[in-house]
């Protein structure tokens, strides 16, 4: 099925994007958590939601769920790692391997404080991986790494482990961790990322021609806040939420958030951005208003599409 | 008193910019109507204000007001003609003759569906004008015209009698009239306004020089539905809301909105514009949203202008 409009993210910007897109009679898939909290503080009082004074976090997460119940809009629990513009639709890799796949596209999905790794960034695509499922086939037989900030991620690594050879999983958050037992769990602090050539490469032959494109073969290593290292075929890092710049390839950014006009477009036709990811200042109902901005610029975008 | 902050309207982006800025510890200046409804439409189902489920009208309204008295503040019932930047403060004339003062202003009155009569823009301030107040005395011993679409407007033509020879009245608006007996209330739908010479100008002299910088002596004319005319030396053109170029000189607009960035700014340092009249799409949530980010941005502003 192909949606009219995907939202990724449950926050007010989220959840305001899908009402309004709903209002408008378009088919909606609302992508990210059920719970809807996220960064809606719990028992913080909200003083400046106006309509619903001193609201709590928890309230107000309360208040956005019956509002979805009452517009009869599911909440799809799903991790989008990245969304590919396919001319006209765009693709959205969520957990399965087929993708969903939507008209347009709304990017709701906060801002995460997590700063990459050291390493993290200059290795994606060559050693650092966002999304186990897009890149386990190409680790196959291989020890891979796994540095997670959610127990979600659990499932990630059960599923690597079916294919690697060998899975090391670095869990950054408290709690206990239920994983197949061929997947080695080390609760360390993993503080950055690095390269190193591989332990089995031939000795560079003095005079040789080589045909690696890649240069020497080499492999990941991953240092912990003392100073430990492992290596790996392959890290797969995986927070809650995934820098915009890595979900949508070719997003263009303003100084760490996605940028926008004030019909809340980027620069990629059909994708749009709302809320704390398309910039300060980080409140509920800015987000709520951009969500609901960014929302009727989909559909004008689609109607446009429909006459072309 | 100088306010830190005058918010000019109190529909749901006046609101919300008033009680951010509340928020933040600022003295607030709200002007508008007390009733809060003003676009509002009373029975209408709203189903995309976040959080709220398909409120009415009149139910989002009375949320905002309670909103408002949970955070103590109070609306100025007042219309305001014109805002003045003096520098390092506005001046905001009302309908008293001392303007308000405020050390940064949020234009947050709404879009009006009224168009200018023809024959109006030209003549603003050439025997046009919104402001009795201000313009009264000019007029002194002469007969203006009054163009009303409000009852409010009342007080303005009773204030006008006691300056000027004579006050034609010509409610736009149902209902009762409560005007003195020397106010001659015309019941007419005035479509334009004109300028004549004045029946008592002397014929031009041929050959003669003239010193007259304005041309000949003139007055204004208003022309009813029907055809029928009527002269004045001043149509007084009061309506509930001014538009924001005339209302701020100076100010830039963008295709009849306010053109505004996404921190709610305005060409003029220290003035803000959210809702309606920062641009489409005429949304209640989305006029929340840039309210809320109006008062952050004036909040940054008085940080900024204390530390010069």
């Amino acid at each position: 099925m192909r949606y009219d409009i995907a939202v990724i993210g449950t926050g007010p910007a989220g959840v305001s994007a899908a009402v309004t897109a709903k209002v408008r009679n378009k088919s909606v898939l609302l992508l990210g958590s059920g719970e809807l909290t996220g960064k809606l503080v719990a028992g913080h009082a909200i003083l400046n939601y106006p309509g619903l004074p001193g609201i709590t976090g928890d309230g107000l997460a309360d208040a956005l769920r019956r509002h979805l119940e009452a517009m009869e809009i599911a909440v799809t629990e799903e991790k989008i790692s990245a969304v590919y513009a396919m001319g006209d639709y765009f693709a959205l890799q969520g957990r399965a391997e087929v993708p969903y796949e939507a008209a347009a596209v709304i990017i709701a999905c906060g801002v995460t404080a997590d700063k990459p790794l050291p390493g993290e960034e200059e290795n994606l695509g060559h050693g650092v991986s966002y999304c186990a499922t897009c890149d386990a086939p190409l680790y196959r037989g291989k020890k891979v790494a796994v540095v997670a900030w959610s127990p979600a991620e659990e499932q990630e690594a059960a599923f690597l482990a079916e294919v690697c050879s060998e899975v090391l999983y670095f869990p950054q958050y408290e709690g206990p961790v239920g994983l197949p037992a061929e997947v080695q769990v080390l609760r360390r602090r993993i503080v950055s990322l690095g390269t190193a050539e591989t332990e089995a490469a031939p000795a560079p032959q003095p005079g040789a021609f080589s045909l690696s494109l890649g240069g020497p073969p080499r492999e990941m290593t991953l240092t912990d806040a003392d100073g430990e290292t492992w290596r790996a075929a392959c890290v797969f890092v995986l927070r809650d939420a995934v820098a915009p710049a890595q979900l949508v390839p070719g997003l263009a950014a303003d100084g760490g958030h996605v940028a926008v006009d004030l019909q809340m477009r980027t620069n990629i036709p059909g994708c749009f951005a709302c809320g704390d990811v398309a910039g300060t200042p980080y409140q509920y109902v800015k987000a709520a208003g951009q969500g609901n901005v960014a929302a009727l610029s989909a559909v004008s975008y689609l109607a446009a599409q429909k006459t072309k």
